[in-house]
């Protein structure tokens, strides 16, 4: 079985003049509604507010941004000027996963190695390319899935956090692909899937994929992890990540850093599993990451009712940042990065160095 | 100022014929609506869904309903056989706040003792037991304050899990108390609140009741803690009891055990607030204490949407313990309990062993 799931999270339909589609995650688990972008304003809006999420499905849906947003320009003199902007422009739609640089740049240097050909030819070629970094994402989701298949053994309960599944990346996902070859292989295991707060994506997403895909999945709130560790009842924490420093220090959606302290003071082993390219190797360590602060109103009317009173204050950061020497393992396409630190990672992943 | 706030969470109106009034907490806060209660079987829905709850307000509830249910008992003969199906219907609310019980027996001891009075004279007797142990809570909550006050400095960040303020108890709270008498000493300080999922009781009440005190405080999702705690941002932590074992054990809101967990790997100091009533030395341990296990569906549709799945399943229990070696000190009305375990409790506690 190629894919786990019969959608496609994101994906480019018909040629140069065609469009993105892609599911609103917003919506789920309620309506299975696919979005048609024909616009680049429109797709930073589906990235601004959580449409499409996920770091790698991030990096595919700005990949395909910029050809919504350099197809129409006609004056060849312009055709660069534009690329920038429209570059600077889904550059800020969100901060912390560097997948989004990463596809940004990736398509930029596509088009400036061909600056002398036709326009026509780059405008092509960046479609080519967006489909390119969209397809490779799928092998690399299943390279990170085969990495991470000897972790999960029959009987065993595993944990995550937020959604680092199909949803979040092409096909097998990165966090819950070591899941999904493991239940092709016929394993038997379940799943704890913390819900998330405040956008609920573990609630809303993994535990819709992973029931979708006949895979057994229990939601709990995010408080409640501790205890199940301390009863015994988790086996094993896996969970994705929107930026790796060098070290191995690891962003990731508020909570994992709490999950990954309360892992260790249990003896519950934490694993990240990311693609190479979550990796940012100009930071030497996780302090310099940014953290997106999002809306309080996330928090204080998340679900149309107010529950925090106008009164008080909300923090709302969405990420945090695990230190590395909390994370057993990164699974990634190249394989498993064990122990954690920066000359282990650079050994496995610094074979292309101009992409770091 | 005698009391922080200008509501009462539970009081009763009137002589023998007069009735329960209670803030109803599941509309805070949206809407401050008074439920007017005349019977006990509205009482009994009003303890099991959650109108009032906070362990000692239960037990204020629960003694209060012992009068509506039995003031219309007119045939003598009947009278304590009612009175034993009235205790064992409230009993039957909620499983784990030992306070129900507490106030349940210490109801029917009064009764018992005045057992060949008339019975017009038993049921006034009760009545005013019910308030008795209403005000004596009001007065138990300012002691704690006064016992928990030195930990209240000037420039202080103090978190706090679900709500045991105010309208957990009378006038003062538990765990909130101490930030009561600080702020009524002038001193400054600002309130952490964990949103305190499923119910959302931190978000909805401990904001609204300090944010209407005049306390600065912010609510955060409760995976959010530990990286605060990580980042220097937390200097305490002060919860609530819904029961505790006679070694310290602590049963409390489910996430409790997890911020315990967080704030001894942070260095956190972490400390509990409760009455007396709210141990039970009849368990030497937390191990038999009983966990409530509630609907799936406060997670599942918890604001009216559908935020899980129906194929997935859902975990919720309402409350955790945490080990008493996690708990730095046990704020009491008799004073602070620290260290915490079995002969320390014993020592300030239990010179009325037959209350326990």
């Amino acid at each position: 079985m190629a894919e786990p799931l019969s959608y496609k999270t994101i994906q480019w339909v018909g040629g140069l003049d065609g469009r993105v589609e892609m599911i609103d995650q917003t919506l789920l688990p309620r309506d299975i509604k696919v979005l048609a972008v024909e616009d680049v304003e429109t797709l930073w809006e589906a990235i601004k507010n959580l449409r499409v999420r996920g770091a790698p499905a991030i990096g595919v849906a700005a990949a395909m941004g910029v050809v919504l947003g350099v197809r129409r320009v006609s004056d060849p003199e312009r055709f660069f000027a534009e690329l920038d902007r429209v570059y600077d422009y889904l550059a800020g739609s969100r901060p912390t996963a560097v997948n989004l640089f990463w596809a940004l740049d990736r398509m930029r240097r596509r088009a400036q190695a061909l600056r002398e050909r036709p326009m026509a030819g780059i405008k092509e070629a960046l479609l080519t390319e967006a489909k390119v970094i969209r397809d490779e994402d799928a092998t690399v989701c299943r390279a990170i899935g085969d990495a991470g298949l000897p972790l999960i053994r029959d009987g065993m309960a595993i944990l995550t956090h937020c959604n680092a599944g199909a949803l979040a990346a092409s096909e097998y996902g990165t966090a819950l692909a070591p899941l999904y070859r493991a239940h092709e292989h016929g394993r038997r295991f379940k799943v704890w899937a913390d819900e998330t707060r405040p956008l609920l994506q573990g609630a809303r997403l993994t535990a819709w994929e992973l029931a979708a895909a006949g895979i057994e999945v229990t939601v709990i709130c995010d408080n409640m992890a501790g205890r199940l560790m301390k009863d015994g009842r988790v086996d094993l924490i896996i969970t994705g990540a929107d930026r790796i420093a060098a070290n191995g220090d690891t962003a990731n959606k508020i909570g994992t850093y709490s999950l990954a302290v309360l892992a260790k003071a249990h003896g519950v082993p934490f694993y990240v599993a990311a693609p190479r390219s979550t990796f940012d190797f100009s930071l030497p360590d996780g302090s310099a990451i940014p953290i997106e602060q999002r809306s309080p109103d996330e928090i204080r009317r998340g679900f149309g009712c107010l529950t925090v009173p106008d009164e008080a204050g909300v923090y709302n950061p969405a990420f945090d940042v695990t230190p590395a020497e909390l994370i057993c393992g990164l699974i990634t396409e190249r394989g498993m990065i064990e122990p954690v630190d920066t000359r282990h990672i650079r050994d496995l992943l610094s074979d292309h160095p101009s992409s770091g």
